[in-house]
Order: C-alpha cells, then sequence, then structure tokens
C-alpha cells in the first residue's frame, strides 16, 4: 500500500521527468520554471491516495494526477498575472520573471499540455475523468471571476464567500480523489463520497488559510503575515467582522480599508485586534474544524477496509495541522 | 451532399444555440461576445466539407468543428491582449471592452469549453481527433511565441517566417481538414492528404494576407491598409526587402523602421514603394500561388470521386480571390 509519505517524492520525479520541446525556449522555460518550484503537490497526492484505498497498484492514477497538477499550476500562472503578485513560493511569479504576454502564453500552453497528458489515462476509465475535469476546470474559472469581483465589492455575503472558495479551491481537491477513485474502477457511492470528502477538507483548508493569514506563527506561515489585510481581501474573518452587527467596530474596519497611506505594520495590528475583539478568529477556527470533520465523516463512509484508509486520513491531517 | 455555401450557416446555428452558464456574467458574457461576432468560420466549415468527402452525414464533425473555432476564438482573444489591438473585425476587443483579466480569464473559460465541446465526439474516432488537437493547440501557441519574438528581431529569416506562419495558421487549418476526415474514418492516406492539403493552403492564404495588408484595395480588405507596415510586422514582404540585396534601400527600410515620428500615410506609401521597387510584392503573390496549387495537388490525390471534391475545392478558392 502506498504512504503519504511517499506520494510527494513519486509526483516529484513523475513531472521532473516530463519532456517539453527545447523551442521556442520563451514558450517551455516558464513552464519548466513554474513546475520546478514546487508547492506541496497535493491534488496529484489526493488522486494516488484515493487510487490506492481500491488497489494497490496506484499507476492507472498517474496520467490523471499529473494532469491535474498542471492544471493547478497553469492557474495559479494565470492568477499571478491578474491579482498582480511579483513571488510565489518565495521565487519571481512568471510574469515578472519574463513578461505578461509570456505568463499568458506558457500558460495557454500548459493549460493544453496537461490536456495531452489526460489523454494518457486508460481508455475505459478516461470519458468520465475527462468529463469531471472539465467541469471542473470550468467551476475554478468561475471561482477566480468571483473572487476578482468580491474585490471591488464591499457587500459580499458570508454564503457567497462559501461559494466562491467552492469553486475557486475545494472542488479541484474533490475532483482529484474523485479522479483517483475512477481509475481504480471505484463504486458511484465511494467516487461520490470521496468528491463530498474533498469538498468539506477544501473548505476547510481554505478557512484555515484565511486564520493562518493573521493568526499564523510567522515562521509556521509560508506568506507574510497579514498579507490578506493589506489587500483588503474579503476573506472569511473580514467579512465575519463587516457583519458582526457592531457599527462602530465596521466604522474602525472601514476606515482602515479605505485609508490609501498608511503604515503596513499598523493597519494589520488594528485589524487583527478588531478580528480578536469580535472573536472572528474563533469562528472561523469553529467552521474550518466544522468542515474537516463533516468531510471526514464521507471518508468514514467509504465502503473499503478501516486499515486502507488509514494514509489518506493522515495525509489530510498533516495538511490541517501543519501550516500550509 | 453539403454545399459549401451551406456551411457558414450551419455553423453560425450551432454557435448560437450553445448555453453557458448565467453567472459569473463577467466570466461567460465575454465568450458569448467573441463568439458572436462572427468572423467566417473557415476552419469548422472545412471541417465539415472534408467529413462530407466521404459520406453525406456530416453530423458526426459537428462537436470536432465546433471545438476548433471556439479554440480558435480563444487564441484571438488572448493574441489581441497580447498584440495590444483595440480591435478585431470591427469591433472592440475583449480586453478593451471589459479589461485585461477578464479577457485572460474568460479565454481560459473558452479553451476549457471548447474541450468540453470536443468531448461530444463520438468515443471511436475520438483518440485520434484529440490527439491530433493537442498537438494542434501547442503548435498554434508555439506559432504566436514566434511571431511575438520575431518583432524584437531584425533579422528573421524567410525559412523562420516560413515556419512561423506554418505554426500559427496553417495548422489548424490542415488539422481542421483532418478531423473532419478522421469524423468520417477516412483512410489514414485520406487523412494525410488533407492535412498537406490544409497545410500548403494555410502557407498561402498567410502569405495572400501579407500581400493584401499592403496592396488590397481598402474596400475589399477587412482591416486598415498598411497595418503591418505601421506596426514594422516582419511579413514576408518585409523580410524579402530586407534580404533583396539592395543597400540603398535597406538603409531607406531601416530609416522608416526605426522612425518614431512619421505621419503614417507616408510610411505606408514610402514602404509600399520600396517593396515595388523591389518587386516582393510580386514574389509574395508568386509563393501564395505556388503553395495554393501544390495545395490543389493533395486534394487532387484524395481518393473519392471528383464531384465530391467540387464543393471543398470551391471553398477554398473563394477564400483564395476574395479578400479574407
Amino acid at each position: 500500500m502506498l504512504k503519504a509519505s511517499e506520494c510527494y517524492k513519486i509526483i516529484e520525479e513523475e513531472i521532473s521527468s516530463i519532456i517539453f520541446n527545447e523551442e521556442p525556449a520563451g514558450l517551455y522555460n516558464p513552464i519548466r520554471y513554474i513546475l520546478s518550484i514546487g508547492g506541496k503537490r497535493v491534488r496529484p497526492c489526493l488522486t494516488l491516495l484515493a487510487n490506492n484505498l481500491f488497489q494497490d497498484d496506484y499507476s492507472p492514477a498517474i496520467f490523471p494526477a499529473l494532469a491535474t497538477e498542471i492544471f493547478h499550476n497553469f492557474t495559479l500562472l494565470h492568477d499571478d498575472i491578474m491579482d498582480n503578485a511579483a513571488t510565489r513560493r518565495n521565487k519571481q511569479t512568471v510574469h515578472t520573471k519574463w513578461n505578461p504576454n509570456a505568463a499568458i502564453l506558457s500558460g495557454d500552453a500548459m493549460m493544453i499540455f496537461a490536456y495531452d497528458v489526460l489523454g494518457k489515462t486508460a481508455p475505459d476509465v478516461f470519458p468520465k475523468i475527462f468529463s469531471l475535469f472539465n467541469k471542473t476546470a470550468l467551476e475554478v474559472c468561475e471561482g477566480q471571476q468571483y473572487d476578482m469581483e468580491f474585490e471591488q465589492r464591499s457587500d459580499v455575503t458570508i454564503q457567497e464567500y462559501l461559494e466562491m472558495i467552492r469553486l475557486k479551491t475545494a472542488v479541484l481537491l474533490a475532483a482529484s480523489l474523485a479522479i483517483g477513485a475512477i481509475a481504480a474502477h471505484a463504486s458511484t457511492a465511494a467516487i461520490d463520497q470521496l468528491y463530498q470528502f474533498g469538498l468539506y477538507t477544501g473548505l476547510a483548508f481554505q478557512l484555515q488559510d484565511d486564520y493562518l493569514d493573521v493568526f499564523a506563527a510567522p515562521d509556521e506561515f509560508g506568506k507574510n503575515i497579514g498579507g490578506d489585510i493589506l489587500a483588503n481581501k474579503k476573506t472569511y474573518l473580514m467579512i465575519s467582522a463587516l457583519n458582526a452587527g457592531k457599527p462602530e467596530l465596521v466604522k474602525k474596519l472601514n476606515q482602515w480599508i479605505d485609508k490609501k497611506e498608511f503604515i503596513p505594520e499598523k493597519k494589520i495590528a488594528a485589524v487583527t485586534n478588531i478580528y480578536r475583539e469580535l472573536e472572528v478568529e474563533k469562528k472561523t477556527k469553529m467552521l474550518s474544524d466544522d468542515y474537516f470533520n463533516q468531510g471526514l465523516e464521507f471518508l468514514e463512509k467509504i465502503n473499503v477496509p478501516k486499515a486502507r484508509k488509514k494514509e489518506l486520513r493522515e495525509f489530510v491531517f498533516q495538511l490541517m495541522t501543519r501550516a500550509r
């Protein structure tokens, strides 16, 4: 049986063995670059581990796992242009290291390449995987669209926010798991249970990410603490604070949001204090845990021996407890 | 048998019957827009007509034809961002009417949608079509990359230019025809002959496009005359002129290329005169005709009754003689 701790290495090796055309280097170098600067390979690991619930040989899941990871990295590449992000994983983003046009075009090529890799999936399971992949990919675009629109709005509701993170983050994790199950010819019930497990876990992860952006110890979190606050991001914390029914604190919060000039540390400290006062950090942590537990219930239901679920369970617990 | 003149209407009807999600409107409206502002639907028409060489029922070719057209429009959408083009088909481009981020993201969604439509192809021919579609799509990206790189270079050779237009333009026309044949279960020989027919015809079209940009009567050409000259585009005309071995005229040409301020009409007139003096317009016309005839030879070879080829033949002659 595949160990959770082995997945990362398997995926890294598979990715580093991909051969792209040499020329035009301006098209393929950015793709090599973004695929080489890492990340935790969460999605392809989920695909392998889900596949491994039903069979020991996880090889039928490799190509769809890689396709999902390549697709995910393509979305990061294009999202970073749209979000005007200078760094990712502590490295320059592609549009900064090259230029926006290179990032657009090599992103496009990357998406096509993801489909090409997906096409190597065994023909008997391909149509179902292809269909879920397409549906999910479109949903991820919808999520990114909502995320961008929300930046311009001050009246985003909690419900809208949860729908946005479902689309932008959770469905791809859910599909990664479901695809692993499809590649193992699992039952429709099991495929659906894995999908739901991924969906709730994905919501839990994103809420935790919102939380950690503010409340993590600086060295346990990959990004800069308070980045969401400085960017006025409509996170769960922010929306909850704006909806907490405390006009005085809302007024204070809006003053910080509207301020054009400020000392970053001061804004982060002030907004963090408002969050604490309103206890939105507790609320966020609770909802995240709640989703995580709901997800686990779906994992429990899957009709395979408990021992087979151990690695997948361990994998998501690791993701949930360590800073991501 | 399908008439060349009927194809456009069939494709228009199919495209206008596509239903996209209503929300998020910011994602789907740009897609509806670019698909509605037309174009001549050359690629899907080629797919239907190629299919119709082998059978009367062209319905198996519809989904791949639509996928190719949607993919083509996606490339226009992203190319227009990269080329900073304000108008296309006399309408505002998506990144102008909305904004660059909207154009990036709705382009991405459009490509995914193209794959989704392609997935409706009959399963027995799908793998072969999918594989050619992916190969071609990557080549189109390579062509766009070379096209962008050539703008920064002054030493582009004729050979490099022809390879660039092969990738950027010709392979998608070639694949459109080949895909129609695959969907009709045509022989490998026939598929390949249609591909070669499309490849040479595509090169001929692009060379003619270069020619018409300078020498068309203004009302028979959809774009503004001299646009390539103003943009210092490394067209076949320009490269030929720079390589004509007339140092004096090359010097003059380079002066116009390097000029930062000029009256557009004057630059167009001066460069056009240099082209005429060097007879590069004749050379371009000759090479275009030569490729067109080489393409037709492949069409002749295809082993179906001559009468069946009439409509496809008529279609490419129309494209070649009328301004595009």
